[in-house]
């Protein structure tokens, strides 16, 4: 549990206060681990104050209410997930002809391991929050968008001949595995490690893939949804 | 909202008073109502004793702490999903030669309808809570063995020659299709049904399958996991 190093620590090696945009991201990512070992209810203004070694207050001065905390941490988890996934579509894009998808497995199954195994832990508690909090659920949904069309990019660089492929079935493969890795990223939160590694998760998502391609139902096997994200996806 | 009726209304009807078995089963399923509408943090005692409409107190008197509760509601959900599933695997015995994985879709897409959507959305919510409480773990563990049982015994009788298949295959197939069956039910909580009708769901279920009977690493696919379920299903 030391994987934390509080702000005060990086910023006495720095020899300078951190400037509020520093200030507010420690104090997001002293969040995230509390959340991840004790969840939504282990969450307070001061447990986050002691977690980064900042004074009592400052987590309530950067964030008046609890909502107002709950959705920084949703959009600084947003972001680290977007960093790390926007890399891998950039690498993706520079595999030139490799129809592997084994970056996207990495990124799964590093998901299961620390430290990505907090945020992935974090997620799913302010996803049950989302289900009473409007605004919540607007910045997951948002980073929902962004991670669905990054995954059909990475999807369609992915597959041979990935780019003739029809929308409609496009949009199967995405749901479907996008479904499936999300069923996963939950068992790995609670422990429940049924993939080990990339080349297992490559190998099961291959097999989704032309399990789908052959499927005559191709094309209908999902709907665009109630979702804001699929519906906008079936149109964009 | 009107879904549920409180058991003095039942009582009152029948003109008896329930017995402790049947009060302790009213009590759990008010209790599951308010879990699926307003998560763990709008769950009390008194709570449940108005949504239950009997006298301030009644709650506590069956149920002394907060723990002894969310664990009596995690049997009565599990008592629920069982009954449900084990209805299911005898109708599919029924069936015959007939391979339509048809009843196990229905009993998916019911559960993201009321009032099985209830029963989805409150088992999120104490899956949460497992996390952080292993008695509560062990319950749900429970469950999930007997449902990945029947799941898996299901998988065979609807599978064309199931019952000639390796075991590993089997695993792999039951490992794959109650992970994107785990995720479906958590878009489903959220209201992003992706899927509608049990057509659809057979569509996806007999592709995924075709894909693994197909993949070259058939049988590795998956691990035995560190879960108590797979493993015990890795021997049994």
């Amino acid at each position: 549990m030391a994987r934390y190093t509080p702000a005060s620590a990086r910023a006495s090696t720095k020899r300078r206060k951190p400037n509020p945009a520093e200030r507010r991201r420690d104090l997001c990512d002293a969040a995230i681990e509390l959340l991840a070992a004790d969840g939504a209810k282990g969450l307070s203004h001061l447990k986050v104050d002691r977690k980064a070694a900042v004074p009592d207050g400052t987590t309530s001065f950067y964030f008046r209410t609890r909502s107002a905390l709950l959705r920084a941490v949703a959009e600084r988890l947003a972001e680290l997930d977007l960093e790390r996934l926007q890399s891998i579509a950039d690498s993706a894009g520079d595999q030139g002809d490799n129809p592997s998808p084994s970056l996207l497995s990495q990124v799964v199954i590093q998901a299961g391991t620390e430290p990505q195994l907090s945020w992935t832990k974090a997620r799913y508690e302010l996803t049950m929050q989302a289900a009473r909090d409007p605004a919540m659920a607007a910045i997951l949904q948002q980073a929902t968008d962004a991670f669905t069309k990054l995954h059909r990019e990475i999807l369609v660089q992915l597959m041979p001949h990935g780019a003739e492929l029809d929308s409609a079935v496009v949009e199967d493969l995405s749901n479907v595995t996008l479904t499936f890795i999300n069923g996963l990223l939950m068992r790995f939160a609670h422990g429940d490690r049924i993939v080990d590694s990339p080349e297992q998760l490559d190998g099961i998502l291959t097999a989704i893939a032309t399990g789908i391609l052959k499927s005559p139902q191709r094309g209908g096997l999902t709907d665009a949804g109630d979702s804001h994200a699929t519906r906008r996806l079936g149109t964009g």
